[in-house]
């Protein structure tokens, strides 16, 4: 089995690349001393946050891992893996975070030069998180399948458990953090105190930046990184089930992954220069230069290991899919969308129409993608039977290198954006800052498209994996314990959403509390004389987030095993039965509806139905509040929960065949 | 089977106690001239929306007739249970809303009299539509049953689909119209000309106070019908799937739905007098006598009959299951909640803190009712086996008289109100209007709970009989077509909501411009010296409503045909698991944010967080507006398209066993 040698080969290549990356923006210059002070000031809040964080993970952590070293056979085993997918997970999130926020300061800078320069920039430092994914872990993967030499299920679930855990967290913790501080400083601040975004005299605005990395950047990437290698985990699973299983298939998921990684290096380091302003076309070129070159690459494998073509059209269906589903979030959520253009027309009507048409949008850009997907799996199963279905999601996360650069992306240009506001820089700069700003915005949406599909299609091959892990080849609907798994299933989505939505909603009233007691304690504020208390409104948003995790994760830990230890094995499979379709609708609605609400605003802000301050932008404005914690809080951390709940199933599935109550 | 004729024996009780009640309650006096001309009004623009509604019904059901006729096997016989069907139901909604229309007035003049009186008026005119759906459903099945004389199951389908074709269009038009018209009216009237409710001088409001009698009272009648009898025709089938079945074994639903009704009349013809105002509580007297009575009846009938007692347990859970629904709504949605004064609270911080908090609350409230459905499954199950799941639906639907009437009550004390207000009445004739407007308002909050996880639960009981149906008895979900029918089925609640809540927007925006060309080309009107043109607001509800109609009951319709034909029967019973549990949670979600959005309106209208015209009330409108659709329109069609789609699938499965694409 050396195909393990050529993981962590690969590995070691992205980790490199990651590395020259780092360098390539650390050589950046950091502009002049203000922006330096704010930006260390974003650097400090984020750090404080994780490192916070980290406390309540290892408290899980080794609650999780006691459990698991006594109550599993193999437990030592398990638990060894078990920290090494959290721990990789962990180092990707904080690697790719720590870069954000130098590189945002060094985009602000090279904006001074022009647009391309400052694309680049944020590119480079995108790329940092995008590799170092990837890098962790087939590095990680490799590492146990090499140390373990034998392929038993509950060793590589319990990486792929490690890897959820900390997704959960990154996910759950950082949007909430992201939008407590997004909305708590956009409510006062731009509604009663009629401050610009990113307003020095806003106390909340370096929380508001703190987020964008805690939740955009590291959350993402955690997410990202947890459904690439629970995919690459599936495939080998179900691999090794199939009864003419050869070391070439078995290989083959790996290997794709390799070769998608060679396609977002031409992808990435040969991006097209920006021509005409015309930034989202120039990351669609990204893209599509690493979708041809990981294609063209498969082909090539598949015919050099003699594998049946139907294995590289599986594939390439999930290369396609990655495409359509950023594709598709772009349609419906993109700035001068069909859609988006409805809801800034609905909001003539005032805030009750506008939010009624962005839950209308949201509903409605549930089909595409679900038809979507379900193409990917007609053609991969048709193709490759079941198998097929785990290696065209092993083909779209082939692309995550690119997919995590374009999204980090993001919080860098929208932290460039407000260092160059709050340091008052040059007219010329702050137009190359916002006019990024804006393209990550669509970036952060389109990219939340491939994480909920990607993390869909996992978690179905995962669930392929748990049925052969509990030795059932059947699992039947009309068996009235799996109708109950099915109800609570479905159920899950929707309560472990409405804790996140309430925590973002408490956070927010608590910041904006503590903005307005700044603006009227601190003598001299809002004239510019005095400086606000950022640190205060960092502790609060940091607070809060921790504060408002536990619920949800022990919700989304605890439910699966009550449900395996009291009706078994089938129910449980019925449970994820239930919830991964709901979790997928839901996490698409809420996405997309708080993506095109916010874009509509924009669409109002450059002037239409009367422009910034008119009616119809007060409007736009309740519709956008709505929709942060649905786009980046609730909406976003379905995709761990589902796969948290997912691995801990398999994980656990031997103790529940053992001693369910009810069969 | 002489059951049969117990079926429509109860059937005609039933009837003649609905026709007792009309009597009566027409014999009350109507009051003023000015009175008898608003409510003239109102009735007109009802019977004018549903005979122009029924054009529309007309054609789809000759268009199915036709395919019916020809297409399937024993055509001609399921033409005549789908007509039958079709035309029950329609006669019980068309029946129902004709006597609410006359009870609205009677109520209001009744109100000079006191509380007692004026509650017990509008009681007596919501009994109506209550008793007549039962006894609808009752004859015609059992005149069906008597003519067939055999079970078959097209034909019992046949009627089943008849009655939710209706209950789709009543449901789906309905909830337009009323939304449409409320919404239009309070965005202009309230907003921005600072009209209290019900004002004479708002051109929409009598579009209305028709609205609330087409969606409220027709809507729900219609579905609540249907659920009523495809719960019957489940339980039939599956007791005939039954290798030990017996006689009584078979009549069992039956003899349960016929005591219910015994139950329901002592319910509500001894409903215990309102003591110090609290209506609320009277109410739940009334369901608590009707469960009482029902659940003494059923444990000696189910002596007499020799069954076992598990029987009866199953009958109970059902009974039980009822009541929580109701307290569970009115724990979430409730006057006073802790949800609700979370909204009220949340709205200090603006209209995006309320929606926000609206929508946490919405999906929070899905966990109990979730609960208390598996509840009630495994309890029936364990009890009587797959078929108690079928008589639990049963006993819980035996309480559908006391139910509508409660139901049907809402929309009489809301006109009632509305007349009142109009019609200048004094203080204390508004007074007592406008406690039962209040209540009215819980009411209809609360048997939405009963109605979604009926419908649920009669979905569930349908679904065992399409697997008799294609003689199935495992539907394996690790089989990919299966999953595929899994996604599009959580998909359809999603995409079909999102018609409504656009309809809704799209129309209210219409009535919006409409009232505002009134107010402004009428001249004298906001002085009171010249009248609206109701009309022409009565027609735009009207046309909208019937447009929206067809995009969205197509694709109910045709999805599931296009499943079965394609991918088989299989993936047909992959979208049936994939929808019911999605569309449950969905539908749980949005009627409960609405109601407690709307309930955190008046919470602060009472005098809360400064009252009336204060920001957080300003806030709270926009709150209210967002939940007007979600939980009229959108939440409460779920129930018709999740029965229209299994019912469909169960008629056509035979076809689908013959032809489908892919196997």
């Amino acid at each position: 089995m050396e195909f393990y040698y050529y993981s962590i080969l690969a590995g070691i290549v992205a980790l490199v690349v990651a590395v020259i990356s780092a360098m390539l923006v650390l050589r950046e210059k950091e502009g002049t001393k203000q922006m330096i002070e704010i930006a260390n000031a974003i650097k400090e809040g984020a750090n404080a946050y994780l490192k916070r964080q980290m406390k309540t993970i290892i408290i899980f952590a080794v609650i999780l891992s006691i459990l698991f070293f006594f109550g599993l056979s193999n437990g030592p085993r398990i638990v060894l893996a078990f920290l090494v997918g959290a721990i990789t997970s962990y180092l990707t999130a904080y690697l790719g975070m720590s870069i954000a926020v130098r590189s945002n300061v060094r985009t602000t800078k090279s904006a001074e030069r022009g647009l391309n320069d400052a694309f680049k920039t944020a590119i480079l430092g995108g790329s940092v998180t995008g590799f170092a994914a990837v890098g962790f872990s087939l590095i990680g993967l490799g590492a146990l399948l090499a140390y373990f030499t034998t392929l038993q299920i509950p060793l590589l679930i319990g990486f792929g458990f490690g890897a959820s855990l900390i997704s959960l967290f990154a996910r759950v913790g950082g949007g909430i953090y992201t939008k407590a501080a997004d909305v708590g400083a956009d409510l006062v601040g731009k509604t009663e105190l009629n401050l610009p975004e990113d307003d020095v005299r806003n106390p909340a605005t370096i929380a508001d930046n703190v987020g964008d990395n805690v939740g955009d950047c590291a959350g993402m990437a955690a997410d990202v990184f947890e459904s690439y290698s629970v995919t690459l985990v599936a495939a080998l699973l179900i691999a090794n089930s199939l009864p003419h299983v050869t070391a070439s298939l078995f290989a083959y998921p790996i290997y794709i992954a390799a070769l998608g990684l060679i396609g977002s290096m031409a992808g990435i380091f040969f991006i097209p220069k920006v021509r005409n302003g015309k930034v989202v076309r120039t990351l669609y070129a990204s893209i599509l230069i690493t979708v041809a070159i990981a294609a063209i690459l498969d082909i090539a494998l598949t015919r050099y290991l003699a594998l049946p073509m139907g294995y590289f059209v599986a594939v390439l269906s999930g290369l396609v899919l990655a495409f359509l589903l950023f594709w598709v979030s772009d349609y419906y959520t993109g700035g001068s969308s069909k859609s988006v253009i409805k809801i800034a027309t609905a909001s003539k009507g005032g805030a009750g129409t506008n939010v009624i048409m962005g839950l209308a949008v949201g509903l409605r850009s549930t089909w595409m993608p679900a038809l979507f997907v379900v193409g990917a799996i007609l053609v991969s199963y048709f193709e490759a039977g079941v198998y097929g279905i785990a290696i065209a999601a092993a083909g779209m996360f082939s692309l995550t290198a690119t997919i995590l650069t374009i999204d980090s992306f993001g919080p860098i240009t929208d932290n460039a954006g407000g260092i160059a506001e709050m340091s008052h820089l040059s007219h010329s700069v702050r137009k190359v800052t916002d006019t990024l700003d804006a393209v990550g915005n669509t970036t952060k949406a389109t990219t939340k498209g491939f994480a909920i599909g990607g993390a869909t299609l996992s978690a179905i091959a995962l669930f392929v994996a748990f049925a052969n892990a509990v030795n059932i080849t059947a699992i039947n609907v009309l068996n009235p314990l799996v109708t109950i798994g099915i109800i609570i299933g479905a159920l899950l989505p929707f309560i472990f959403s409405s804790f996140l939505m309430e925590a973002v909603g408490h956070a927010a009233n608590m910041m904006v509390e503590e903005v307005r007691r700044q603006v009227k304690t601190i003598k001299g504020l809002m004239q510019g004389k005095a400086k606000p208390d950022y640190a205060r409104a960092v502790d609060i948003a940091t607070v809060n987030a921790l504060k408002s995790l536990a619920v949800p994760e022990l919700i989304a830990i605890i439910t699966p095993i009550a449900v395996g230890l009291i009706f078994g094995k089938e129910a449980l499979g019925g449970l994820l039965v239930g919830m991964i379709p709901a979790s997928f609708m839901l996490a698409l609605f809420m996405a997309n509806s708080g993506g095109a609400m916010d874009n509509a605003k924009k669409y109002i802000e450059s002037g239409h139905f009367g422009g910034k301050g008119s009616d119809a932008h007060k409007a736009a404005v309740v519709g956008d509040t709505l929709g942060d914690p649905l786009k980046d809080t609730a909406g976003p951390a379905l995709n761990s929960m589902i796969k948290v709940v997912s691995t801990i199933s398999i994980l656990l599935a031997p103790v529940f065949v053992t001693f369910a109550l009810v069969h």
